[in-house]
């Protein structure tokens, strides 16, 4: 999915909803187990209650991995049941030498075909090119995150900036807006904005919101660009809204009160 | 494995030696892709033949996991066939937020039963932690990596040292030398001294030797402590020394002229 698409899929549903399918299988609704693929069957009924919502799902990839082959068979049905149209993430912070990059992305970008993959920068230049190098699939390299650790490096001075700042501009310089984006797990109406001057066309993936402490409102208005260049992820605060047999029903009106929330951002927009 | 158990291999073997098990399925003898499962055939022969010289073995999990599930299966194959006594590495290079994390490291110390796995020290505190908590692991960080990207950000000033050196100060106090080993991608004698010196007794697994362009003799000579405490990894330069049939007795033969070249230096530690 390209820029264009993804910009007309936002201001289509008017929403930047994105959907962590964390599927963690010992937090799902017990009737689920008796299922085949219970973290398929879970998946499915919450892409089904989210969909409408929803402008694009992130696979968080360890929930899958930590299954061995049975997770990796559930990724890959989840994967092919998201609707076209919806951009998909790879949430894999992947990143390592140039050839073995190469290997990650083809896992994520041919292996199991989404959209896009998260990258970690600590390596540098050829870690992160080897993804660059995929027509029509973006990179979404970890710029700021939202956890506690944030501080320990990223934080940090680094000449007369940031770390996480020199990480956003060096990086930026690897690539365009057209195929690469950064996770900004801000919440602070400050850092927003002042990335936001940095990187004023790139997209951000926000993750952190709900569960981890930020909202909407302040990402909306301190995030957007004109064309939005924003995806909120929200994970637990939908796909664990209730661990009944209402979840399905509980996901779809957390989402739809999240797409309401960033609805009236994207009108002003126009 | 725990460290006096590694030490005990190293000493008994007068090895320091890794072999990378980056077994990319495109480089290796034709002859072997009529076998059933081609990529766990060869890392068989490749076992057979240098299990003698080698006191650890590591799987880069990309090249596993380019080919889907059938490389987690040459993956899960290879491990089982590791000797006991011989320490393994998962290199896999994750690292993300706690919960997800801990998904990491469940995937390679419990459903794939590694001793070790590599990890990415970007995020930070706790997205490290949660691997350390798993009693008889190793933890592998990152810290300063053999590949020219390490001068985007491993190498920049951050406050009066260097980000590499301040990664191995901070999250040195994470863990112990008991659970904690760095990645140190060194190849010139001063950076080897100078990381030595910041941490005593850590093991390095270091990476760069053979097609990278670094050299036992160099490693050896400015990184050992007194229980040698440093594995060096070689990939393609034994496991691809040939690609005909005489592929595993070529790697016999490099894996045992690498061994050679350390045997003496541990010989000088007794």
């Amino acid at each position: 999915m390209n820029r264009s698409e993804l910009i007309n899929a936002i201001f289509t549903k008017k929403s930047v909803l994105c959907v962590g399918l964390d599927t963690d299988i010992t937090k799902i609704p017990k009737h689920l187990l008796t299922e085949e693929d219970p973290v398929f069957s879970f998946n499915k009924a919450i892409i089904d209650a989210t969909k409408e919502y929803a402008v694009a799902y992130k696979i968080n990839t360890a929930f899958y991995e930590a299954q061995g082959i049975n997770g990796w068979i559930s990724l890959q049905k989840t994967l092919e049941y998201i609707p076209k149209g919806i951009f998909t993430i790879a949430d894999a912070k992947r990143g390592d030498i140039g050839n073995t990059s190469e290997q990650y992305a083809r896992t994520f970008f041919h292996t199991y075909p989404f959209d896009s993959v998260t990258v970690a920068p600590y390596m540098g230049e050829d870690s992160v090119k080897p993804f660059l190098q995929f027509p029509g699939k973006w990179t979404i390299v970890l710029g700021l995150t939202s956890n506690a650790g944030s501080a320990n490096f990223q934080l940090q001075q680094s000449g007369d900036e940031l770390l996480y700042q020199k990480v956003l501009r060096t990086v930026a310089s690897w690539g365009s807006p057209e195929n690469l984006m950064f996770v900004i797990g801000a919440t602070r109406k400050e850092q927003l904005q002042e990335v936001r001057a940095l990187l004023p066309e790139h997209f951000f993936l926000v993750p952190g919101v709900g569960a981890q402490g930020g909202d909407v409102d302040t990402v909306c208005r301190n995030a957007f660009n004109k064309d939005a260049g924003v995806l909120i992820n929200v994970s637990r605060g939908i796909i664990f809204a209730a661990n009944d047999t209402s979840f399905a029903e509980r996901a779809n009106e957390e989402a739809r009160r999240y797409q309401k929330e960033m609805e009236q951002h994207i009108l002003d927009l126009k």
